[in-house]
């Protein structure tokens, strides 16, 4: 029998049918077979991805001034499962990633303690560690939302890609703290960086002794140089900003520091014009990576995928609407579902080729939602610039193309408007 | 005050004085300061390791005669968490890794179907999804076991650093048999490699219906080239051999194909001179990576930190033993638990400086746990060279350095003993 017409897909019915994939007649050539032919690659020490996937890299806004101050986005749409792999961890630094020597790495913890500390890289790891899947994701995450009229040509990532999700391991932050003997009185911590910007936040230390920690670890191997290398403070649904990279020290006080990165930015403005420091936890999130902006999809079955998180605790369910919200239909969560950390929701469908638009909206386990985008407008002033958790709507066009399904916002409505330019360089006309 | 003596250590209560840490009197040097003195490095669109990191690597032993058809070993002793970064998962090829063009991919299943499937990578991908963390084993796991007398300069790495954890996302099999649709007296599946060995198994319909995946992505991106790109087969608990890389088809048929790899090799001697073909199910293993061989530690404080797992289901517990197996203390598990994927296991404890000999075993779901190096060798010949899971000894000595705390077996107890050589060439003397 003719090979071409014996590996012919046969039926037309099951599930390929609705994939309506072109699969038919298509079989093997002999570019297929040329891996067979040829001795592959040897045993390597550190394994790299294959060349074919050079092309799934983190988004850098060609609008930056300067690429030592921004961030790059995770490629969410083209990631799988929930663990963002280090190389395509988003990131975030305000003078660049330093290199640090880890033989002359010290962390101190002094100011209202008993016992000031100062702890070698070894030292830490000897303390009881422990492992735990939490997202980092950045205050500034979805700030492209805050453009008016939306950008159409906007992606999954430019959308959301500045959030990630890792398995962290290191030491409780309390367990240090209780090591160092807090005295009374003491109030908050000053967690101090040892970039070029010393870059400085306050944290409660309230929060500090219920799950934060000291992090020496991702997914495994050491932190990645953007990631803190060799410490950083991971600080579980809250804003990535207060989760200090290459850690130096932690100051132990009864007053916060009123730094400038928690001031002059990663403040909040209100549609009323007050502005609202410290407010760190990040409210609930979903994105649809597939169908996303910037895809082009076929008419017949697809699984919707997508990611949701939130700062509150666990993503109790997420829905998806194919009516700008009139009617919901319950996504499937994929197992297991852990506190501050990101769940794949994932949903069956058939597209019918008619222009649809597809809004996705995570619950979190203490009732939180996402506001749509009009709702959000109603709380925000336009001239925020961090904390956008409006829902991301994405627009199926007849010809298949996705683009964002986000509605331009009434003029005037929404307070006075002006330009802003946010971490990583997305935002520059509102 | 003195900077060196404010910030010089004064307790000697809490866990620093267990750690007898020699932190004392170590302050801050120009060193430690040199990162916030230069501007960092910039965004970059995909991650790289710290320099510093660089020895962490997997290792290949010097005595193999081939790169191309060997293993690499993954540094369990240096990774945390149960997460092994994709970079450092173990290898293992009988031709090399080929390097296979996605755009000419092709999977076939075929043979006792009512409708033989072609599909693309494309079409792959719009099946409906699962994301699930396994471990994958080689079956020659743990093969430096059967030298006697045991190596003392034996590793964590080199005892049974052919596992590793990852999580992994492709299409259930079951899905893609019931869109081929079986026909009736189908029993076997023969999955079938693209690499130049064209690399081929038998594997049993009955498990395939049940938990297989056909996987594209391994911890958020695309397979690694060394694990299969661009798609693999995921055979939840059982050897690696059989979780065939490159998968370029799969033919339904009613009888195994018996072929080379599991004729020849990835068979089992028993002591009684038996050999046992299809032995697939990975039993119980666990290793405690810290303190493991090569090692060296202080008496003080120490969190003995280890990895487990079984490929009958879940972890059901962990224990540690400071007398060869007399008494035994319960380990902590990390959660979440899941089935067939690594647990990590720890357990505070304080060394006095004496020479002690450490054991881990691990207990699954199903009551199975590991032998001793005598029940295994009872039950197993000594030229046998897979499947090795006995309980692996560190030595801690009186100076601090750990080595193998394996006994000699002894001899002619175990009946007769030939040279083996195996998957990744450390064998080479019994």
């Amino acid at each position: 029998m003719d090979r071409r017409r014996f590996f012919r897909i046969l039926g037309a019915g099951g599930l390929l049918g609705l994939l309506k994939a072109k699969a038919q007649g298509l079989p093997w050539t002999e570019e297929t077979f040329a891996p067979t032919k040829t001795l592959g690659a040897p045993l390597a020490e550190y394994g790299e991805r294959s060349p074919f996937e050079a092309g799934v890299v983190r988004y850098i806004s060609p609008n930056l001034r300067t690429r030592h101050s921004g961030a790059s986005f995770a490629p969410l749409e083209k990631l799988e499962g929930v663990i963002t792999p280090n190389g395509l961890h988003f990131e975030r630094h305000h003078a660049g990633a330093p290199q640090v020597d880890p033989r002359h790495y010290r962390l101190v913890i002094h100011g209202m303690v008993e016992r000031p500390l100062v702890l070698t890289l070894e030292d830490l790891k000897r303390f009881p560690s422990v492992t735990r899947t939490y997202f980092i994701e950045c205050a500034g995450n979805g700030q492209n939302g805050y453009r008016n009229p939306p950008d159409p040509e906007l992606t999954a990532t430019r959308s959301r890609g500045l959030a990630s999700n890792a398995s962290w391991t290191g030491v409780p932050l309390a367990l240090l703290l209780k090591e160092a003997g807090v005295k009374p009185g003491a109030r908050w911590l000053i967690p101090e960086g040892m970039d070029a910007a010393m870059y400085t936040r306050s944290l409660p230390l309230e929060k500090a002794m219920e799950d934060v920690l000291v992090a020496y670890a991702q997914n495994g191997e050491a932190l990645r140089p953007e990631q803190g290398y060799p410490v950083r403070l991971v600080v579980p649904g809250w804003e990535g900003s207060i989760q200090v990279k290459w850690l130096r020290r932690i100051l132990v006080t009864d007053l916060p520091a009123m730094a400038k990165d928690e001031t002059s930015e990663y403040t909040d403005v209100t549609a009323d014009g007050r502005v609202l420091a410290f407010t760190w936890v990040m409210e609930p999130q979903s994105i649809i990576t597939y169908p996303s902006g910037g895809q082009r999809v076929q008419p017949g079955f697809h699984e919707i995928r997508g990611l949701a998180w939130s700062g509150f605790g666990r993503i109790a369910k997420v829905e998806v609407s194919f009516d700008e919200g009139r009617t919901w239909r319950k996504a499937v969560l994929e197992p297991p579902v852990e506190p501050y950390a990101f769940v794949r929701f994932k949903l069956p469908w058939y597209w019918d080729g008619k222009e649809v638009v597809l809004w996705s909206r995570a619950w979190d386990e203490k009732g939180n939602t996402q506001p749509t985008r009009e709702e959000f407008f109603r709380r925000w002033s336009r001239n925020n610039r961090y904390h956008y958790n409006a829902i991301q709507a994405w627009r199926i066009l007849p010809d298949g193309r996705v683009v964002n399904g986000d509605r331009p916002l009434g003029q005037g409505a929404f307070g006075p408007v002006g330009p802003v330019g946010g971490c990583g360089g997305e935002v520059l006309d509102v």
